[in-house]
């Protein structure tokens, strides 16, 4: 298995998180990104941890994925211009994946960078959002078009957190860990397959070392990253789709839908054999349910998936499962090969 | 003399713009930013160039500081969205200070980061503003305080622009060619200090090649990058409150009055010379005149200079002229002599 990278703790008592507060020097401020229900569920457990966060600075943003936009942005960054915060301060972000990704963006364009880290709250987050560095915002109707590339000072793990959130909150970070298999490891995928939740710890921990290890190779995302796309394309698509219509749906409930899609096209191209993506259908059918596809319009959608960052010269760019545990990068095919696929799922 | 960077081409023909777009891959769209008045008087000399500039697009913000905000950045996003600008895509920025911080700011973000390159047309950003990565907007009345520091692929410097501009735009960039000289370089005051458009190639070389010699030490300003911020604390104050009570002025007059007013301190802090303060005050005053402080506050400019991003720890950092041809940086005083120094700069 992959290592974890240095940046990230599991820290199932926050004593990792304690220990780097106290050595944090006197004259650096707190800033504690949350949204309101991490501010409600999540601070007061977090607050305990060390009397160093007695001075912090909290900012709320409202919860969900409709207020990942331009304006939770720059509310973050009045809120610390309004309280002098300077180069120097901290900046918390403690939340799921939008909470992170934004967090994330106000801290990378603030005064040009400052410091932050992460203490994600959410599966999505643990074992995906929190990795990697890309942040973010949703802007003119497309996911996370504007942002930049910006690593963590650290990465605090409570699990705990977990107890703390629905069910399909919780649903929501499997189709990252799913991906992660489907992408890079086999035998991954046959210890998750069944159950992804049997054991949280060890499947957060995989996904973070299957994850750090493709970036480490390719910050930029110049080639080997494109694979953490897999599913994204037409996943990011649904989900700005339906959170355009007011019918938004969870990011993994999209990537799952996006995934068995994709692998229709990777099937019709003779890439996927026909047992390995009824097994992965099957799987994620049954994890997921089926995502509802009623009124959807190819033409629309498409017109989405063009304004994907991995294009290049007008084609859509796919990454697409070759064979479980291997996921190739930059694949195209036609527009009616998409509209065929997303047939296939929407009358299935 | 330091060397020149290897981005930054002094291009009096566009030589070596026209052979950097002959290599460029087809596939690779561009867009060009400019302003309104960028696209009356440089756009139709660029444009003919070279053919590949036909099928370029272009994006326009209106002229001006006022308009170096959020909504400008976001119009630029939002047009490269309508256009399917993809990951490759090149931006050209083409204009003064405000066109290149904007249009490389844009660039920084948009998908996580394109390329670009400056094609300067003010002396302000020929000498000053392309070098060194820095970009941003400004917010909630403080300068530049949202960017990023992200390298443009090429600087084209064509000096027969400046034949488009008011000596009024000409002379905003000489105030940072005579900081340059105050902060690093004794002989290059004397060259200078008489008349410091005698020689404007020169002038822009020897610029580069400084401002470039200490980014290249410290890229992301943690130590002697904030030497160029000499004259910026109390010239960027000047500046916003000008700016949001309908009087703009020019970035070079604020920090043309900033330098002066700085260095007063350093005097009355026992660092600068009188025999050096007055030479430095009488040369800067020749070329700019006095800035109209009528009217001003020194408790709220204390307060817009809190907010400067050199700041920690709650104190006003100041990077003070210690001698000419040497600057300190992470300088402090106290605020009584901060306004001591404006009373005495708007007294004589």
């Amino acid at each position: 298995m992959p290592e974890q990278p240095t940046y990230i703790h599991i820290d199932p008592t926050f004593e990792k998180f304690k220990a780097y507060l106290n050595v944090l020097p006197p004259h650096v401020r707190i800033f504690i990104l949350t949204d309101s229900n991490t501010q409600k569920f999540c601070w007061p457990i977090l607050s305990k941890v060390s009397n160093r966060l007695d001075t912090a600075h909290l900012i709320e943003i409202p919860p969900g994925e409709k207020f990942k936009n331009q304006d939770s942005l720059l509310n973050i960054a009045a809120e610390m211009i309004r309280c002098s915060a300077d180069k120097n301060c901290l900046l918390i972000n403690l939340g799921g994946g939008v909470v992170c990704d934004i967090g994330g963006f106000a801290a990378s364009i603030y005064k040009r960078g400052i410091k932050f880290i992460h203490v994600p709250t959410t599966l999505l987050a643990m074992l995906d959002a929190s990795v990697g560095g890309k942040n973010g915002i949703d802007f003119a109707g497309y996911k996370n078009i504007l942002g930049t590339i910006h690593f963590p000072e650290n990465v605090f793990i409570y699990t705990p957190f977990l107890d703390t959130l629905p069910a399909d909150e919780t649903r929501n970070g499997m189709a990252e860990a799913l991906k992660h298999a489907l992408i890079a490891d086999a035998s991954y995928w046959d210890e998750i397959k069944q159950d992804p939740l049997k054991d949280p710890d060890l499947l957060i921990e995989q996904s973070i070392a299957i994850k750090s290890s493709i970036v480490i190779q390719d910050p930029l995302e110049k080639n080997i990253r494109k694979k953490l796309n897999a599913g994204h394309t037409i996943g990011h698509a649904l989900e700005s789709w339906k959170l355009e219509n007011n019918h938004p749906v969870m990011h993994g409930q999209a990537v799952a839908a996006g995934l068995i899609i994709e692998s229709y096209i990777s099937k019709q191209l003779g890439y996927l054999s026909s047992k390995e993506f009824d097994e992965m259908e099957e799987r994620i059918v049954h994890t997921f349910g089926k995502m509802d596809l009623t009124g959807y319009n190819a033409q629309d959608l498409i017109q989405r998936m063009q304004q994907d960052k991995k294009n290049s010269s007008g084609q859509i760019s796919f990454s697409l499962i070759r064979h479980i545990g291997n996921a190739s990068i930059d694949d195209h095919c036609e527009y009616s090969m998409i509209a065929d696929a997303l047939e296939y799922y929407a009358a299935t």
